[in-house]
């Protein structure tokens, strides 16, 4: 299982007036840490579109806990890997540590979306490719 | 039960290379709801400090589900309510629609948190006062 | 003179430690008056791009002046127009008051900007539309 | 003088509907760069509230270039430095490179503040210590 670590350092940017990160900061580490975990792959945002049909794959059901508060200048370590393979869809689960304290859990539910036939609008759930898989669960 | 409705115009701001919203961008939906909730029932930043002994009423666990792509100058409907009680915690639930469409739902797990005596750098759970929770629970 | 004026509430989400507002988010409001102006006067970003060959309008200098804090559930009126028009770029001018207090000023220089034809990724200030300016002129 | 250089990769979260950066992250890139600045010299967020009569060096008057666009994962480097002083006052000129071509140019003036002794909700712009300059203009 290919597991990545990202780093983030608490900037200003992301703490709200009771000093600690604001918590859809968090939602967005989870994001970076994604893309990462693609990027790590070989998996760009490029690749994804021209070779394996998918103009994304967007996030359909997150959960988080906050389970210690985070301050500025906190050097925070996202631990992220898919944990759930399903035919369209994956669970990217992702731990992040505050020094050596739990600080936030959470899960993203994630499809591999094509463009809709029928809505222009919206994406599409499709079976993931193989090779995609294959990228993304060795070490 | 006190029920709000909180508007948003998805921004530029809010959109992501797909030309929808960044998913972190709904939890600030749902915390700018929330405080509105609070707002509405006269519980200000200021109240709650003054007359409730708490520091504020951070999340600490939230899940929401992405149902519909919304898009730049989508004008978003969210609904908000208390939706579930605990001595020190209850649950804010928010649908957000698009036009007719149920584009977003999530709930905010949230406590009721004072200034932890053995360590300033968190908070710690206490009992919802009555009069808080009275307020909230009246239309 | 086409002058718009658009409400902003002041979110836990926009402020910083200091309970102020993180000086970057007023750059989001100007941006999200800039779009407002363009839809009051019929351009949207599907018109700008079918009828007026341009991809976007990008700011290319932006300067601002921060007069007053701004805090939580503050309610902001920023009057916006553009202010100075040149063959291919224009300013808009935007005002931020807080109650009678000006909280903020800047302005905005923004080109008019098609695909550039020898570098896919940037774009290319053209002369902007009779049309364009036309309607952005007009009250 | 004090020259510090500071990485960021370009998110997703960072860009918009054209797959560019969105031009206010690029105010939150300054500002993370000089509380760099500040701490690389010591100077922490307790220090310059405790042994430095601060609440905070807070922005005024912003302005900011943007050259050339950055995408998704481009790795940019921001050069800061404090370029001019004055009693009460600094500027933090930072210049953002994607690669070897300069994208953003910026100058941020920043006030020694504390709080007003009339105004509690705002702050008071007061001589900046010899201490805290002193550190801020050596290598």
């Amino acid at each position: 299982m290919r597991t990545i670590t990202t780093e983030f350092t608490v900037e200003w940017a992301d703490c709200d007036p009771a000093g600690i990160v604001f918590y859809p900061r968090f939602y967005a580490f989870f994001d970076s840490a994604s893309w990462n975990l693609f990027y790590t792959a070989g998996l760009t945002f490029e690749v994804i579109q021209q070779d394996f049909h998918a103009k994304g794959f967007p996030a359909v059901d997150v959960r988080a806990r906050f389970l210690y508060p985070c301050r500025l200048k906190d050097q925070l370590i996202c631990t992220s890997a898919i944990t759930e393979w399903h035919e369209k869809a994956f669970i990217v689960s992702h731990t992040i540590h505050n020094g050596d304290i739990e600080a936030v859990k959470g899960e993203e539910v994630r499809i591999w979306g094509a463009a809709h036939p029928e809505d222009p609008k919206r994406l599409k759930a499709i079976p993931i490719p193989h090779e995609v898989r294959r990228r993304l669960e060795e070490g």
